[in-house]
């Protein structure tokens, strides 16, 4: 017997009858002498549905106000399918937020959790109930309501996992697991079996689309394994899981890439204490996040500069390095648009060698151009022309031995 | 300045256009210097979707996730609100039922209110706080979601009213008030300025269109004024208050009528003790509630019973008195649906003697034949021909001086 937690997407409870297909899921898994904890997302579309009828009221609603309107979207799905389960003769009973006690910071729309006491999880545990938890929601200390944001239930569930100790936090969705790379692109992209956390904290534009990347970083922190699987068939997923777990490491777990990005090149600064920050502090001020930084090593007391920024903040970021440019005497500024992040990410490559001369000789095989590199422990990412990146992340694909056979 | 409780109904809060105006309604209150509390039915319809949606799902729906489904409702309508105000600059918190401490019993579906702390209601109006209270719902002492049943909203606003001893709850809904008869019988009905509690508690089949029964009996006890008002004018409504509060009293303040009766008699009835529970017990255990009951003066140890159902448990009611009627040694039972019953009601009749024999006489007039009696302190009520309702109504209505000029 297990303590098991499932968590369903909004695709997987998008109807009556997708909610009797989770019910049944639920039902054979109790049957098998689990304990089960069940966490809901609302019904595909309905958050968004939420989210335009107060924006149809004021452009920025009011964030306590909004996370109350959000919150009915789960209550509506985890009373469907207790409902159902009860009408199955099986003993449910759904807990919201604050009923189950998810207690989190005064963030409202974006909140993080603090505690889970989870007292009346685990009395209903002990009756052998099936419990049945509206994801997305928690509330603060004063008893308001708040939500966790974008894929908020998958954090939800692994924090629910951890706090009653589960052997497992099964996460259901439309997609069957993990893939080494994304198969729209990469028809030769393959399932994994196995991921470590690591790996899936750095794969975030291949994983945001499967899971809420923070609910990895719960998992990690609690060691709980997450089993990421499709709610419409009977297939093994992917095991996200501690890299020390005995899984089978290879060197290169998945191929990633991200269009989102645009590059800004200081042409000519003045090599001195203190301009780095004179840089960068307006561009953090205004909440741009910057993800590449390279600096050109100094030539006669002048350096280049180039950093990377989301394609939506080009445009702002560009045009305040245009001013500070003239402040610090730098020569010029550049910008681009057209460029794109690819990335290879493995826990083996720690151990291994030659991963990064390998991505650079199959890039140039095909006469790719590198613009910029960056790494970490398990992560080597380039910046190349951004009509260059599906072809860079099937060649990549290939060159790490990932193609299925 | 004043401590004003205000309810809006579906209708008021159908969309988003709706909302907008319960908002410049309550923020007119509020500039005039008054504390508000606002109390919030579900958007029109939603309430009965709901519940067809857990009815597709299985007949009986479990009762308490059914209330955890139908609260989604009024939290909708209050979050909306409470988004509004916040962006015309009111401040203004929406609060659900376990929030605002709505504390009831564990009758799910019909939930009864055992007390309302209110502690965070007066917390936030001592900060000059609009507070927006989701109606209808509440919570048992385990901290369950409670539902008080149709029209339960009604119930909240008095309930919160007396529980931050309000100086008037103002009822808003579709109607403009209660009217001396139904208007669309009787033409010449016009709207009473005042009404006694207890006059609305007889006037039921008048006034549940307007306001659940429940909280009049709710406001008596704690003697909360209520105003009943259109949210569609600016006219002023029908004042329910204490009788005592020298209102001017009318001898009879309505005219009301219930088709829904049916009436079962017994013939010659072996007059014995017991013999009325044997003919009543079945009755009461198969949850049917007797309206009237007359009982003939004995002749030759012999009697005749009769009595009032409601249409629908008609036909049940038959089955079982003719099963018990050859239990018991009676003749023959009797069973006629094409009844009904016509009241006229009004506190100043305790003082007032011949009111009786008026309507007796000017149902005569009509010919208009009177099958049964029954009277209390400030009701005098009728069984008559289903047939000549509208006209008994009227006929009534005109001799005791309600028509309007």
């Amino acid at each position: 017997m297990s303590v098991i937690v499932q968590k369903y997407g909004g695709t997987s409870v998008a109807d009556l009858s997708q909610i009797r297909n989770v019910a049944n899921r639920i039902a054979k898994t109790y049957d098998q002498g689990n304990d089960v904890v069940v966490i809901l997302s609302a019904m595909a579309g309905i958050t968004d549905s939420l989210i335009d009828m107060a924006s149809d009221v004021t452009k920025s609603p009011d964030k306590r106000e909004l996370d109350v309107l959000l919150a009915t979207g789960e209550q509506t799905t985890s009373a469907l399918l207790a409902i159902t389960l009860k009408s199955m003769n099986y003993p449910a009973q759904s807990l919201l937020g604050h009923q189950a006690e998810v207690l989190t910071d005064q963030c409202h729309g974006n909140a993080r959790i603090i505690d889970i006491r989870a007292k009346k999880i685990k009395e209903l545990l002990e009756k052998r109930n099936i419990v049945v938890v509206a994801g997305f929601q928690g509330c603060d200390p004063e008893g308001n309501i708040t939500t966790l944001g974008r894929g908020g239930s998958d954090t939800s569930a692994v924090a629910i996992a951890a706090a009653i100790k589960a052997d497992v936090c099964e996460i259901y969705t439309d997609v069957d697991g993990i893939y080494t790379a994304d198969p729209n692109i990469c028809d030769k992209a393959r399932k994994l079996s196995v991921i470590s956390y690591d790996e899936m904290l750095n794969m975030a534009s291949l994983g945001a689309k499967v899971l809420q990347i923070r609910s990895v970083g719960f998992a990690k922190k609690f060691n709980i394994p997450i089993h990421v699987k499709s709610s419409f068939t009977e297939e093994e997923g992917t095991m996200v899981v501690n890299e020390n777990s005995g899984m089978e490491r290879l060197v290169v777990s998945g191929v990633t890439c991200d269009k989102n990005q645009a590059r800004i090149t200081l042409k000519k600064v003045p090599d001195q204490p203190g301009i780095a920050a004179k840089i960068f502090t307006p561009i953090a001020q205004a909440g741009i996040v910057v993800d590449m930084i390279i600096q050109n090593t100094r030539a006669g007391g002048k350096t280049d500069l180039t950093f990377t920024v989301p394609n939506a903040e080009f445009r702002t970021a560009l045009d305040m390095e245009k001013k500070i440019a003239k402040e610090i005497g730098a020569d010029d500024v550049f910008g681009d648009e057209n460029i794109a992040k690819v990335s290879v990410i493995g826990v083996g490559m720690k151990d291994h060698s030659g991963v990064a001369s390998k991505m650079f000789s199959a890039l140039a095989q095909d006469n790719i151009n590198i613009m910029m590199i960056s790494t970490s422990e398990i992560r080597i990412s380039c910046v190349i022309e951004e009509k260059y990146t599906e072809l860079a992340v099937r060649v990549l694909h290939t060159a790490f031995g990932l193609d299925k056979e």
